[in-house]
């Protein structure tokens, strides 16, 4: 693939033009062109772009470029140039993909031509500081296309993505992964991959900024204003995910949420009229999103700029840019269709090679503010810079004029919550009523949105099923979006995915939802990504077993407690009462970088004597013992979560009024638990004691460590029942009978 | 609320209807009348109804009403009456959620209409045999108002619904579950609650419809002619679940699935608007559906009726039937409201009433062929035998002209697979070249599907990575439906959902569906209610581990082997070669009632000594033990599966050169081998043995129970990584190393 191999004409041109490249530094500016369309046919344009290129300092730049970057739109650009560096980006997707010998350059191919008027053109963004508070989010929702994201990270100056972690793509401990990964790459915003997430985390970042713009934002001083641009595919489409998050955009009416739809017609499995026909304009426009149509999404650039200029100004829409490309192979193309592709579209380069032109020579000029002309794409790094020093001094001056809003979004902006945050956590007593743990969940989340500003969610459409309201705050909706209850309708797998896309807006957004136990199956795809990609969300989960009676087995969990255990970086917190109900929203608060899952009973459970906030924050507890303790050596060890805590204390009592020494444990999140030193592991369980009994209304699966060869273990290893939950307790066994049955078998 | 307190004027016009109602036997028959729309005003009609009532012969009634069953439509019934059966199914929903104490009443009160219509008027269905195979099928998306199906089932004369079943709704035991439940209730199709499944299962079953249409009728038998109707609500709209289902309906056209949709604008949380503002007759239309508007779905039954005769006379579009409807409490009404409800629909019965003029004499007159009259609901019996018995003489006749395909068919119909079948399942050597499961599966599934004229599915836009193309047959598409290859397009959840419909249309229907392992987590609640509804789908889940490389970890499956070893009635089986893969396919295909879910490798596997067929179908076997077996005490058992079963083979002759005993266990299928015997299980894993190391590419929880106190588990308890396999299993250290090394620390 050397690039001195015999040349077509089309390499030719483009060959010479990288000749031309090394002159770009001494080229002039001519400035205040307005011009508003040069139409430049390929080789000609080269020329003339090179005659207007310029010398200005980058100070001069910077200024000019930071306060006109929204109206960049208005500029027309050298479209040979553009090209260059679209094919940059196309080869540089192609050569990684070749070296990897796996991954998928379709979509680099495809959209590289709206990557690059994204990240060249419209974006604004700091290489230098990816976490920049007020950058515009872009989301590669076709996550398996992420050598586009990494070739443009890469052009742009991010430190993440330098030459040779384009070269090790895919490889062991780069940081160029398979699919976008968050955690790995700073620059990448989400984790995409699983298809249709992406656009779901667009949403949650639209949704995050039209709510702090609403909040924080005053009549002259705009401190919070990005836009968020996501990438998606037929497959996006296809997933039922996209349509739920789609549907709640359209329904909040976030106008600052621009999609880019590729719409290549190409599946893994063929042309996609195999499986998906359906109009996706209609289906988007019936969802409420202003939708366009690029039609020549391979050239057109002139076309994609409009498309975005027209979504700006649809202020109350989120806007679909539906744009065709080109349809390209899903995998690594071989050597042979490497270099006929290097022939077609005439790329002489050695693979993983950036012209210096597209480094250091495009040329932009403005319409209605002055042409200005300079190194290119490592522009951005200046630029960037200026960005958000002109942002820091806009923030500088809101901290003035408005301390209390600012330090409330200073909070939200580095996740610093105000001191003495956990002062707001109810505490209980014994003697406090009982009461199901979803209402005391309800009573911790409103103490916590008082004093944790960026603590917002909802639920499902069970909000009164979850006691999930806010009670002082209202709804965010269209009209009001500074309101932090969310109302997610019933769409539990798009709720999740926008909540990663809340929680990875900023460090200090706590975002919470909540729907029954058992419906974690419908977002578990999503959960999985809050846990990958270190997205702290709140997961209140109500109505945790079969103590929800009448509704039956469809809504009973079984094996969930099981499932989210086996489940890497997440925590599964299942509080007994009110103290442990506190202890897990404390945990959970915690955790910015773990998402939380609380399983909630729809029943009312009695106070503990025992129970603790600090118990639970070592995820497993002594709650009572009934004799000294000095040889920590009990005759039996009862171990419950939640609702059965309260068996096993019972159960306790019984045993103790016949002599016995019985231990009651509190299992509350197995994970804490098992991060524990082993000492104080062993002052719980200890290795001596093999006398165990666990309850739990749940599979018992997992809980076979826990109690050892010798335990046993009372839980649920079926499907539940329509009944009255007492009825099933007792018909399942989950009773202090059983309990006492089973510990009388050690004695 | 005794009826004889003191009644409003419409319940003392409905109390006399109720006393005329004892003459309804001794009315005359008013033959041929073609009055195409008597309309009649509520009271004076019932008295014009009571003149035309009828006498004829259950024989003459029945043929006329089976034979012209599709032309029913035409018919214009008695109003009031209908209103009164309606009311009938109201107050039977009314009361059953009052007597429970729980229930969701106000889908029953806003879709009886309908829901009568469907059963009284247009459905074809034997209520003494719930599985007549050509019965029209009906689901109830909108699951929670189950007691609209359970109070049509009750007067279609459904024995699995008598009026004690009614009384015990939500009971402990009850045939009336808290939702509609097939494996509880014959006359149930299908599992819903979960919202959005329904929709889908309907898919489903309309999809069996067409295929089977397509395979077996002939120019002059039509020997599969059948309905899906559907009742789904805004909940079911708003999950991703029915949007996927709807595109996939309207792609292939399935033109015999009417769906009714409850536009109440009551969600839980209050009106829809609050999160459900998209236009869905629009977002159904661009799907692909015929969608027809019912402004008045409370009373305006003739546009009930003229909406379905105009879905039914779109043949290649299924149809949405948008039909606004009261918005009534979704919750027991209470004694007092149930009351005033009583008094506004002049209700005077006792709870749970069937007035005998709604049992037995609806009055109907066909405009174009006689006018009939007889015991109303109660006719169903008779006439439901009749379709039955018609049909059966219509396939006798089949049987006689086509032979093959009678047998074929009937072998659907039954469940009853050709003899020998299992002698399809390819079988293999050591000798045999090493290959991936994935590619081993495809070898079975094209093998088994020459002899299982039932087994038909495919992947969700991943065939060629999952392998699962039928070589032999065609795509499934709008002008193919004969075909047996299912294109699902990415919509994971509404594939395994739409597999649930299909297995349960028929006991013969054997539906596999395939994605990556990873993406399970996508349509996990519709597999739990394949495996609590007994729905025997195969669920062919590749590239099952870290061992799928540099996808990385969004794509790579941890907790996914647990996360279904924990869920009831499910078997996840991880077969290690040719031979297992074989047993896998048998045991998932003789488990007509409970799901499978097979692991496959992505990457290449040796042909291993001591695998078999009959090894999987005891879930767990020794696979090789190098020393006399008489005392059966190994050194150590090494058990993996899948993958891993070759690194603990490897493992293990390394550590027999050193002398050792060693037992391989492969532990393909926990489920079926906790099912064996005691003796059995003893037999392959002595209790006297503890020295014991699992080795498992995914998560360890769960292993401690095979192992035990002492043994060790090999395993990864965290993300996985982008990179090539080998590579990953290094770093992580799924190696032969690692398990001689754990083994040697028993020594």
């Amino acid at each position: 693939m050397a690039s001195s191999s015999s040349l077509t004409l089309s390499q030719a041109i483009l060959s010479r033009s990288s000749i031309i490249r090394h002159g770009s530094s001494s080229h002039k500016l001519h400035p205040f062109s307005t011009s508003p369309s040069i139409s430049v046919p390929s080789f000609s344009g080269l020329k003339s772009a090179v005659s207007r290129r310029c010398p200005a300092t980058a100070t001069t730049r910077l200024l000019v470029r930071a306060s006109a970057a929204v109206e960049t739109l208005e500029k027309t650009t050298d479209t040979e140039l553009v090209e260059k560096s679209v094919n940059t980006i196309r080869f540089l997707a192609i050569d990684a993909v070749e070296k990897a010998n796996s991954g998928h350059p379709g979509l680099p191919m495809g959209c590289a031509p709206m990557g690059h008027v994204l990240y060249d053109e419209v974006m604004r963004y700091n290489p230098k500081n990816p976490y920049w508070f007020n950058r515009d989010r872009f989301v590669l929702s076709a996550g398996h296309g992420c050598m586009l994201q990494y070739a443009l990270l890469h052009l742009a100056g991010y430190d993440a993505v330098k030459e040779e972690d384009l070269k090790s793509f895919r490889q062991w401990g780069s940081k160029t992964p398979g699919h976008p990964e968050n955690f790995e790459t700073p620059g990448v915003e989400v984790t995409t991959g699983p298809l249709g997430q992406g656009i779901a985390n667009a949403v949650g970042l639209a949704l995050a900024e039209s709510h702090l713009a609403a909040r924080y934002n005053k009549p002259d001083i705009e401190i919070v204003d990005h836009y968020t641009y996501v990438i998606l595919g037929d497959g996006c489409q296809m997933e039922g995910i996209s349509n739920e998050a789609c549907s709640l955009a359209g329904h909040w009416g976030l106008g600052k949420l621009i999609a880019f739809y590729d719409d290549n017609h190409i599946s893994i499995d063929g042309d996609t009229e195999i499986a998906f026909t359906e109009n996706v304009e209609s289906r988007l426009e019936a969802l409420g999103w202003h939708v366009i149509w690029v039609k020549n999404g391979n050239t057109g650039y002139d076309e994609i700029r409009a498309a975005i200029k027209e979504a700006k100004a649809v202020k109350d829409k989120p806007t679909l840019i539906k744009a065709n490309s080109y349809s390209v192979h899903g995998s690594a193309l071989g050597a042979k269709e490497v270099d006929a592709t290097r022939q077609n579209l005439g790329w002489p380069y050695e693979p993983f090679h950036v012209p210096e032109d597209v480094k250091n020579c495009l040329m932009s000029d403005f319409k209605f503010l002055m042409l200005f002309c300079g190194s290119h794409w490592s522009r951005h790094v200046a630029e960037g810079a200026a960005f958000e020093s002109e942002w820091n001094t806009k923030f500088a001056e809101y901290e003035k004029k408005y301390p209390e809003e600012a330090a409330e979004l200073k909070s939200i902006i580095t996740g610093e919550f105000p001191a003495g945050w956990e002062k707001a956590l109810p505490t209980y007593t014994p003697e406090s009523p009982a009461d199901a743990t979803r209402n005391l969940s309800q009573q911790n989340l409103n103490s916590l949105a008082k004093v944790l500003p960026g603590l917002l969610g909802g639920s499902a459409d069970l909000a009164s099923s979850n006691m999930t309201l806010l009670k002082t705050f209202g709804d965010f909706q269209k009209p009001t979006p500074e309101h932090r209850n969310l109302r997610f309708g019933v769409r539990e797998h798009s709720m999740a995915a926008i909540c990663n896309g809340l929680a990875l807006h900023s460090p200090g957004l706590i975002p919470y939802c909540a729907t029954f136990f058992v419906f974690t199956d419908y977002m578990r795809a999503a959960m999985r990504i809050s846990a990958l990609s270190e997205s702290g969300v709140i997961y209140v989960m109500t109505h945790d077993s079969i103590g929800l009676g009448e509704d039956g087995p469809t809504h009973q969990p079984v094996e969930h407690l099981a499932s989210f255990r086996a489940m890497p970086n997440i925590l599964m917190l299942r509080p007994a009462d009110g103290n442990e109900t506190a202890g897990a929203y404390r945990v959970a608060v915690l955790n910015r970088k773990r998402p939380s899952v609380l399983a909630l009973s729809r029943q009312k459970l009695t106070q503990l004597p025992g129970t603790s906030i600090e118990g639970v924050e070592k995820g497993g507890y002594i709650v009572s013992d009934n004799k000294n303790n000095n040889n920590n050596k009990p005759d039996v060890i009862l171990i419950g979560t939640g609702s059965e805590l309260e068996i096993a204390a019972k159960a306790a009592d019984e045993l103790r009024k016949e002599g016995k020494g019985v231990r009651v444990v509190s299992l509350v999140c197995w994970e804490i638990f098992d991060e524990q030193s082993d000492e104080y592991k062993e002052s719980v369980l200890p290795g001596s004691v093999t006398a165990r009994v666990s309850i739990e209304a749940g599979s018992t699966f997992g809980w076979g460590k826990i109690v050892g060869g010798e335990g046993k273990s009372i839980g649920i290893d079926q499907f539940g029942a329509s009944a009255p939950a007492g009825k099933i307790y007792k018909e399942f066994g989950i009773t202090v009978e059983a309990v006492i049955a089973a510990a009388k078998e050690f004695f």
